[in-house]
């Protein structure tokens, strides 16, 4: 067997009923600490990573290590499988000899939130859902629309006046009703208003401070340390997550640990947590069990631009000796989001640049031997807001047809 | 052995070598028709579909079956291997029951060009290119640009003054240098002169009119053809292609071709060119071995809204029992997109969504069995024009953060 079907709470070790648990701890939360309680398993009928079933796809491809049952229906978009690219141009330009980028990019609705909402929705479903509803920047959004639209769920996704354009339209266009409020804890506050009064099931966290995601969706991401040690042959040394509220990263180290207690690896990596402001690195510093919150401001690392950080975060870089590395600056993402274009033909959201800049920094200070794998995850996708690259490029001139007029053109356009 | 290492005229057969078929067969073009000569095999030796090497990335599986010899190096960002979705509310809503999306929006660059790309410039890294030349409206061009990066060559790339700022972006990110010019015959012309004066290597057409692209990159498409038979474990009845100068329709129909003569399958699918105003339906109509020009205008489906059709489009959908679908209407395109959207949680480039159109038409017109199965290439996302998204959908309300508020807001967004 594998999934119990009730969540455990990463901090007292509490059981907590499925349902109820979509909040966090209610224990820890009436003693002051917001934590997420997060979906137990019993492995002993495991016997390693060969999937149960190879004519599921994508994820479900593991499914005996996600929070789901024996009959459970899944909802799959073909989420996950994503290539793990060598990325040596880029590497030698960071100091990271060698350097790999898991693109996640390649994902349905072209990030690794598909990985969680592709668990959180399945879920759903199984439960008897009618209604999610989200609190979002955009990713998470949409990969919720998508996946409870291809599940035929109603979907209500509260985001922020603030995001880009892009990412409000790429909510709507999977059918969502979408609606805005003009700061985080407004969203919050709401969504957790329409949880206990309309029974709407919550595919983000919605307590304040936060404690994480749906708790189902945070084992979607377990399936990255899956492919990665399919992938290499063996686990990474360091594993670089953009992090925000850190599903990924907690989900990411969940699956390392799963590998651990199967015997599959020795050793977990060290998860980074790439962040834009500090709270992961301030709290490993003082010690504090929940991070932040720090000064922020805009960014555009938005997707991460928290003052936050969660327990499940903290515990996740805790448990695996790693670290939080800020980047808060613009032009320093900005730089980075063109290396990585030209060096290596890929474009990345700015969240996941700032994962590289961060592999960059921390090679910088030494803290990366030469020898070790390194794994950047590039969580999304450039398109997501080509406004902010576009304002940093030069116009592309229009030129008539001949040579020497391509000629002079060229020489303005280099870079 | 495979590749021959030379190229054969569509259309009188004359063998052309490599270097001098990228402008088409000279023959042909002195007696007056442009025409394609694409790459010749051997396919004796060839067993089977069975990839040769399982350690290669991407479409590189069928290395045997691409124009490389043994020894050549490859480009490869992980292209290829896209899943097939089943899409069955999109399905009965089009009354086409066996319905299924090929999505090619999980590429590198998030576009089916990218089998296009990373063999066409593999071909020139291994001919020792230094300088690639494109004329494109974008995906072509962000594709060959990113693979370019890659391989570190330098990339000029030729647009139009009138596409999006997203795709000029996109191309710029990768480091390619990036002018625009104010009519395609325009880039067409100036890009004859650059391959003819400084020798550049071309990754698009350049004739006019048209012959199609670069006839290596026209062979990545046949893998497109060889993942369909692997997925469905037979080929499909039917496969509609967003189609202007028809690389896609025709390397996919080389594919099946392939296939043919290898016993791998016994009949091939009808092909079928979801265009925007008709130059193959026209010329499969009237037996004109090229077609168009026919009137144009601007399209919401920009990559394919071309007046021309090439004869490499129409001698595969003549050897197929195909048709050419037309969908020149921007509310029917977009009213389709937004219908992809809420029924499958896909979101689709307008191009795409011409195909997911014109197969209701072909099912409406009583031209698709019941019992046939239809596959629509998904060929780029939506996220490459989100503007002409964003134009039909109403704006996101801002609100206040009580329930009665979200609930008057809900009232004006559901469509």
């Amino acid at each position: 067997m594998s999934y119990l079907g009730y969540l455990r709470c990463l901090r007292c070790g509490t059981k907590v009923a499925a349902g109820a648990g979509y909040g966090g701890c209610p224990d820890c939360a009436a003693a002051g600490v917001n934590v997420n309680a997060l979906p137990a398993y019993d492995l002993s009928g495991v016997d390693d990573l060969i999937p149960v079933d190879r004519s599921q796809r994508g994820i479900f491809r593991y499914r005996r290590l996600l929070p789901l049952s024996g009959g459970d229906p899944v909802v799959s978009l073909g989420e996950g499988g994503t290539p793990l690219l060598p990325v040596p141009r880029l590497g030698a330009a960071l100091g990271v000899p060698r350097l790999y980028l898991k693109d996640e990019t390649r994902n349905p609705t072209w990030s690794y939130k598909d990985r969680l909402a592709a668990v959180a929705i399945s879920r759903a479903v199984a439960d008897g859902a009618e209604t999610v509803v989200v609190a979002t920047t955009g990713n998470h959004g949409a990969a919720v629309a998508a996946y409870a639209a291809a599940a035929g769920l109603r979907c209500v996704v509260l985001t922020l006046e603030s995001v880009p354009q892009t990412m409000k339209t790429l909510m709507q266009v999977y059918g969502a009703e979408v609606v805005a409020l003009r700061a985080a804890p407004e969203r919050w506050q709401l969504m957790a208003e329409a949880v206990r009064e309309r029974g709407w099931v919550p595919m983000s966290g919605y307590r304040n401070p936060p404690v994480g995601s749906n708790p189902f969706g945070v084992d979607g991401y377990k399936t990255i340390a899956y492919e990665l040690v399919e992938q290499l042959g063996t686990a990474p040394d360091v594993v670089v997550v953009p992090t925000a509220y850190a599903d990924g990263l907690a989900g990411i180290g969940r699956g390392f640990d799963d590998l651990r207690e199967l015997g599959v690896i020795g050793r977990a990596p060290r998860l980074v947590a790439a962040e834009s402001f500090g709270p992961y690195s301030d709290a490993l510093a003082s010690g504090a069990e929940l991070g932040g919150p720090v000064p922020a401001g805009p960014t555009v690392a938005f997707s991460i631009g928290s003052p936050f950080g969660t327990y499940q975060g903290l515990a996740a870089l805790r448990g695996s000796d790693g670290v939080g590395v800020a980047v808060p600056d613009d032009s320093e993402i900005l730089d980075h989001q063109a290396l990585v274009g030209r060096t290596e033909g890929l474009y990345l959201e700015n969240a996941s640049v700032v994962a590289v800049a961060a592999a960059g920094k921390l090679a910088h200070a030494g803290q990366l031997g030469p020898q070790e794998t390194v794994v950047v995850i590039g969580s999304s996708t450039g398109l997501k807001d080509v406004g902010a690259t576009a304002a940093r490029l030069p116009a592309v001139p229009v030129i008539a047809p001949d040579l020497a007029s391509l000629d002079a053109a060229l020489g303005t356009v280099t870079r």
